[in-house]
């Protein structure tokens, strides 16, 4: 089966619904990546470990949990030769094309899924025509399933035709914990890309527009947060316990304290948390994971250094200790008016697309920035393209779905741009 | 009009119940009661100043507050000898009769009213005798006025006694901010007295029933924490100010969150809170008054240094500062049994009398426990009584009254046992 | 004098900034403004209840606050059939000029102040010229004198030019409180307005900076909302109590808790609490007063739900009631872009101005938005000018100053676009 | 090897302390102690279903979790017909020796262990001495393994003497999560009993003390609660979402806020909770596990229905919905004073009784109450027994230990009193 037809794109999105795969735990899917990769035929492949600087991972799960998906991941039938380079968590995969003098463009596509359980609903297409998550509990609730169909059908597309460069496509992992964008885009692969695309689908805009270049990336660092106090017997001497849950319950309330500001949007929220061991015992520590983001990387720094003041002070207000913990990190980026020109041309003349929008905000946080900053800053430019596909519910909600109808449109406009960079660079 | 009719010691009741006069400010009421002693003619006399060691004092009121009373106090016909003594918010009088060799006996009763407005309801009798508070938001709602109707009651009795030995009435000030306690404790008076005894209506005891004993004095320290940010307009620039109301709130929040302690009773409470000037300006500053309490003086103590944790990591979460002051505190204290043991067979023979209960915890604060402190550290002993009385609510409320039947009971008991106490010395 | 000079507006100014006076108490203000208007000379003049719907003003103050500043006005001089007019919270004033058949223009100005209390600082001009708030705790923190000054110096140059048309000029109570521009709005004298123009000095912008139309109006609700609980002495009996100041706190909490709204900017400040008697007692009321901001109607909306929400499960978890009343209320707005284009030209030739911006965000709220859509709501234009001055601190602070070299360029602008659409209407 | 030596009675409670299984998981336990029972030789032996009325269990975790530990159980050598009257969740046991006419005493002791980590530090001398938890995470930190083992050296003692009479030993699950306690007592086993003992070591009396009947037990209620909202993504739509976080936070802070009664001691902790999944994802559910107490059953009702304010008023602010469940609940109990004086007796003659105290106060809760009061209701006495021991830190601590030479100080005490009220009875 080729990756030339519709229906060949539409089953290979529904197999990699199937199997969805949280950050840096992206084992199988990594093998299944690397199998339609060998099987387009490309002049390099990279793999895990070669494709991120390991020491720029964040938010790296912990061995144990690492270990149960790597796994899972052979049981259910991962390659051996990638699951070894993707050892201790070194997930993703790049793929070279190079088809003589020409600009070097590179794809980014984001493989990693969410900690959501997907839901049952008959309404739901996954559910109804039975490719809902077989990971319970794990989903593709944000469309990184149809972008890797997406990045595997340009790349088929790309190497049927004459363009005229060399092409990568980069399958990154970690997107959703906004910890793989820094690994990769230090790894040394971006630093000779004269042009970087990335994709998204939906975004709120419907089945049929395109958003030539996305801006209004949320800058966002992610934290947890430790706080630590002493148990004790909750009837008989709670004056000598340090409840760290107080701690934790305060620490919430600071950071919605943080004063909006008004050069510009920020975000924050408390995300997860865990404390204490049962009712009757004083709770000696409490964890935090929270986020907070802003329209600039500075607003972002302004709702850091807040969180910063809110978690002190919460932990001092009951005898207890927080250690904090940057376990994410982004910053924000725009996309380059040159490139997003040749985006928005290129769209108009696909086949199902009815509406080309230049720019739109984002209005969220995408670590692709990481990548695109890396190639502006050497000389290069970069721009974030958004296809529209009619989503029933937002993003991160377990009954999100893609339009399958979107990921023709998104092959087609991305490799459209492609071949035309090639062309415009003779 | 002699005190020792039923009748005169009512009607003297309700003319101070009409006149109220707050912590310190307590002028007009010191002239009349100074009127009072005169009247009845005693050896010593001593007023204000003279009562009082000034530097000892907490709680004391600002100089513009103090002047308003005082200048209401002139108009209303205090004396002008009388307010001398007292300027400056040094108010209170000690009577001194000596009747011959034997033990100096004092009584201690408290002067100063509520900062609360009086209901006007009908069922409530001062509202429907016409003797409601004349001074609109200050009211006797915890009986001081009876209090002090027994010690001039008192006075007289004893004067009209064959009673051998010196007597000390007490009228103390500030007892309600538990201001006053420690100043007329270290005013020297106290120095060569054998026997003290405090009185107080009510506490939930019915009328005819005394308690010879009052022990459980909640030790307490009340306190005023000052927070200080940075005020900004609420809508332009929300980033520059740091809000001092917010700190008042985490702070409120974490004075509750003080962990009961397995060792005794505990209190605390957020009493009275200001802040901030329009709600379009981010508050630059915010006002708490406090207290805490304890069994013993340790718990006291514990919720104590547990409050200042809790101010200041309210201040630290909304980087704020905050300032704190100690502006009243009493310690505990217990009732000396050998006295408990006079008291209660002098009350068993009182009219009106049906029930002497030996010992009872008051389950709240009182710095008559500084005065029983100060007698008993030099050898003498002390004894808190309760006078019951059919209070048809709470102390401390707007309908708050004492039965009148309670004040001769009280006279008769406590002046049956200074005698006794004379007595017994032969 | 004339206020054809700038020393002659330079001193109206500081005068108007001596005798500064908050929301619906400005007696001697209005006063002031109607002696200049007639030393002018106008054809008809309206003053306090002639210029206003009584019914929809809102957060006019209580009887006793509005008496003393009538009082203290009456004594200061201000003139008797001018605070007969005013009677009961009625003040501003509109002065008519009636110039011949022609578009009728009006200029709106607001003459409140705020309760802040003048720096003394001899590096605020003020205090150093001798021309600091008389009227101690309140201040002209906001410009407002500068706006009288310039609306009178407005009123002075169409007076002596050859305009032909109609002009108001609208002296707008209580902007401050954002309680003054309704009833204006709803008074009849904006029914026939062609063009609207508003005003207002700095924000940010540098003297010689002109703009000739400011967006971005937030905007707003103010409300005020009175827990209720049940009192109780704090040692004796705390069981008793339903602590109106616990549930002040989490109110607070729960305001700032409102999550932000990717659709665009929101504010949210708990600008004024009140509550409680003393430190020994529960607290039985408490009272907050806040406001929220919207970047539109809709998002103030959506803060006001919401806010209703923390405010009543804050009552409900300390078993109190809450009551909130809405007092003050301004939507938002857009300046027109034909009445823009005029001022852009004509402040372009103002002596003085080196910049003139076409648009810029306001970042706050104002009640001028009333106004300026009653007016484009019955087919006519508006635009809210901002003349930049050099202010040394932010608005709404204790050293906030107007340069005064703004004022006549603030003149000239506006007296030049007033008689260019009066000449362009030929 | 007879548990009449010291050194087998040593051995037995180390190797018990290696095996610590949760509430209602412990099915190894279970096994153990019949197999004891058995050796010892008792007249009927009743195991899991048959001493529990299943219907009246509380807190029991759910299928997942007991399926775990039984299978760990079963691994471990627990024998098959205990594991099957042990389904379910159905643990504990009851030993009856039948000796003659007399009264029928009954000793309770319980089996369950907590989910603490045990200290593996050098000073622990179970870690020292190798007998440390197996189980890591769960921990016998309150004594357990030595009650089960002082309840096996009473049966072998009584089994060995002249005891006239029926012996009941009962081995209850759950006491940690204050489950089981109900259970028993409505199992029938307890109707016909004349005489109960529970016994527990430590509570802060060192070996060598004896409390003959503790008092003081606080009521209790375990609930969980459940906030539920709605998800959403935190950059993109935070308007979308309903933060049960927030919620969380909001009730912890009111659960502290619950006023201190002054009718006696009250509790309250937030022990444990949980929430959401990630931090760039709105939480739509978190769950708190909290308890109140009181030192009658009427102020721990006072505390659960505060608790339920709070817990509302926290959903409300943040428009979530919150599920509240019991999950554990005691009463208050006393002991009786007939069998405080049998108790004391035999106690003073016991060797290595320093010290006999006729009565203390648990300052705790311990659903042994349950037991007593069914008893007590009809008819019979009961007391809990405190046998003191030196115990380095507090209970439920990671170095909680027992000090060996109390379990044989306690097998004598109990025996001695059961033997003295077979004796007493004749």
């Amino acid at each position: 089966m080729s990756l030339s037809s519709r229906d060949a794109l539409v089953e290979l999105r529904r197999e990699l619904h199937r199997t969805p795969e949280p950050a840096w735990r992206e084992f199988y899917t990594t093998s299944r990546v690397v199998d339609e990769i060998e099987r387009i035929g490309v002049d390099d492949l990279y793999v895990g470990r070669e494709v991120l600087d390991s020491d720029a991972r964040m938010a790296v799960p912990d061995d144990e949990e690492i270990a149960d998906w790597y796994e899972r991941a052979r049981e259910a039938g991962a390659r051996e030769d990638v699951l070894e380079k993707c050892a201790g968590g070194h997930t993703g995969a790049i793929a070279v094309l190079e088809k003589g003098e020409g600009p070097t463009v590179a794809l980014r596509v984001d493989i990693d899924a969410l900690p959501i359980t997907e839901s049952t609903d008959d309404d739901h297409l996954p559910a109804r025509e039975g490719f809902r998550s077989e990971h319970e509990g794990t989903m593709h609730a944000c469309g990184h399933d149809a972008h890797m169909t997406i990045g595997l059908g340009v790349l088929q597309r790309v190497k049927d035709s004459d363009f005229e460069g060399t092409l990568k496509v980069l399958f990154q992992p970690a997107e959703e914990v906004v910890g793989g964008g820094k690994a990769m885009a230090e790894s040394g692969h971006l630093d000779d890309v004269d042009h970087l695309l990335a994709v998204h689908v939906g975004l709120h805009h419907p089945t049929g527009e395109v958003v030539a270049g996305i801006d209004g990336f949320l800058a966002v660092t992610q934290f947890h947060a430790e706080f630590t106090g002493a148990p004790a017997h909750a009837g008989d001497a709670p004056e000598e316990g340090r409840n760290a849950v107080q701690s934790l319950a305060a620490a919430i309330q600071g950071l919605y304290g943080i004063p909006r500001h008004s050069a510009g949007e920020t975000r924050v929220n408390a995300g997860r948390v865990e404390g204490g061991t049962a009712s009757n015992i004083i709770p000696e520590s409490a964890r935090l994971e929270a986020e907070v983001r802003g329209e600039t990387t500075d607003l972002k720094e302004y709702m850091y250094q807040h969180a910063m003041s809110a978690l002190e002070g919460a932990a001092r207000s009951y005898d207890c200790e927080v250690d904090v913990d940057v376990v994410g990190d982004a910053p924000s980026a725009v996309s380059d008016d040159a490139l997003v020109d040749v985006v928005s041309e290129v769209a108009s003349g696909v086949d199902g697309v009815s509406s080309v929008v230049r720019n739109d905000d984002l209005g969220g946080s995408e670590d692709a920035t990481y990548l695109m900053r890396h190639v502006q800053n050497r000389g290069g430019t970069a721009s974030f393209v958004c296809v529209g596909t009619d989503h029933p519910t937002g993003h991160h909600t377990a009954t999100f779905d893609t339009d399958e109808a979107t990921i023709p449109i998104a092959v087609d406009t991305l490799a459209g741009t492609i071949l035309d960079l090639g062309a415009s660079s003779r």
